[in-house]
């Protein structure tokens, strides 16, 4: 078995996200495809379209981390500047690509052509492939260990299933909820206790409140299948000895 | 008038939200909430519930903002670690606080009474005061321009409520939207012209697929009122000048 773990880290560029104008969801939809490719997402990075901003989070995240993934900023407004601040990073040119520029000339026929602000989604760090988009025709763009993804999530969605499966990655990471009628509080020491016992387990506390009730969702995370299932046992065991009886699957 | 401009920092901690379980609303609240005090959310970081990252993060953000607010790991759990976190970055012990000790009793009364997991929620780095928390006792903390918030979104709504009008901020950025059912690649260079045109006035595109069809909304940001208007007023008056009559307020 493989023990090598697989990191990432996100970058999100935008304004929109900075202002609360816009709440993000890709940050949640990358992390959960990061999980079933076996890559475990350490860091995540908000910056406003500013190009000292980015160059700082690239240079940065990509040496710290197996890959790096941007969202945000590649279309073809005067604020789509993420390219251009990524080829900086770099310290490589950025250039038309050629398959990107056929793509945007096929998709803009009957939609009015391809104009020069078009032609701005087709410009790329040297040395980059692309990433099909099924969507609008702009593709993702593929640098080395960056993946320079869309802003507008369902887009992001189509880029990610176009990667599924294309990165290396090691033994993902499963997860198993279970949920009680109790307050975090009153269970506290159980948790400690039972992640101590059990090793290569982690368990996560989420309190909520619902139908006017105190509850709580407990989620073990291992990449062992044995011990996830011997530590979910076991903490439902530990809870219902103290009157809280677990609900699999959580609540 | 006072032109000096505040600017904040958010510190997302949690590997529920790095695995991709919880989405994330924090962030979106904090920074609409810091608008309205005249502060600009300039980054944001998410990191996992580890105290290496949480200090690296702390320590990096705190001297390069006016302000700095954490949300995550407060609670009474194995894994709450932000406190003991902070107060390392800060070379301060952790202390318990007295009038946390004492809400904290209050609450418990008549909910099983104060055991040790619920005392870890009165630690708070030493010198550092309460930000009241009327949803579920367990209060924020603040030191310095450090603001320790819940993970729970309502919780630390009811936090920034209790924060408002408290801390010192500039001119707010004001901000108007219109609409268009257009491609924005088809106006993108009226947009880039229109804001340079308009100095002080930052223009943002949020292209959209709804109901079938291409449109985008344009957000005119500004902390001068008459600017403001002015560049939504021609910005209008452009995009109708092309074909496209712009629907204020936004689609």
């Amino acid at each position: 078995m493989n023990d090598r773990i697989w990191t990432a880290a996100i970058i999100v560029i935008g304004d929109e996200i900075l202002s609360g104008r816009t709440q993000d969801r890709n940050i949640a939809q990358i992390a959960k495809w990061l999980n079933v490719q076996g890559i475990r997402l350490r860091e995540v990075r908000v910056v406003a379209d500013d190009e000292g901003a980015i160059i700082e989070a690239v240079n940065h995240l990509r040496v710290r981390y197996d890959y790096l993934f941007t969202t945000g900023g590649i279309g073809p407004t005067h604020d789509d500047i993420t390219v251009d601040a990524i080829a900086k990073a770099l310290g490589v040119p950025v250039i038309v690509h050629p398959e990107a520029r056929q793509i945007l000339e096929d998709y803009y026929v009957g939609r009015g052509g391809l104009n020069a602000m078009r032609l701005r989604m087709a410009r790329v760090p040297e040395g980059a492939s692309l990433i099909p988009n099924r969507f609008s025709g702009a593709p993702g763009i593929r640098h080395g260990s960056i993946f320079i993804m869309a802003g507008v999530p369902n887009i992001t969605a189509g880029m990610l299933d176009a990667l599924t499966g294309s990165l290396e990655g090691g033994a993902p990471v499963l997860s198993l909820q279970i949920g009680c009628w109790v307050g975090e509080s009153e269970i506290a020491s159980i948790l400690a206790e039972t992640e101590k016992d059990h090793q290569g387990c982690q368990i996560g506390s989420y309190p909520f409140f619902r139908e006017g009730r105190t509850g709580c969702n407990f989620v073990v995370r291992s990449t062992d299948e044995a011990g996830l299932k011997s530590c979910v046992d076991d903490l439902s065991q530990r809870l219902g000895a103290v009157g809280f009886p677990a609900i699999a699957g959580g609540i």
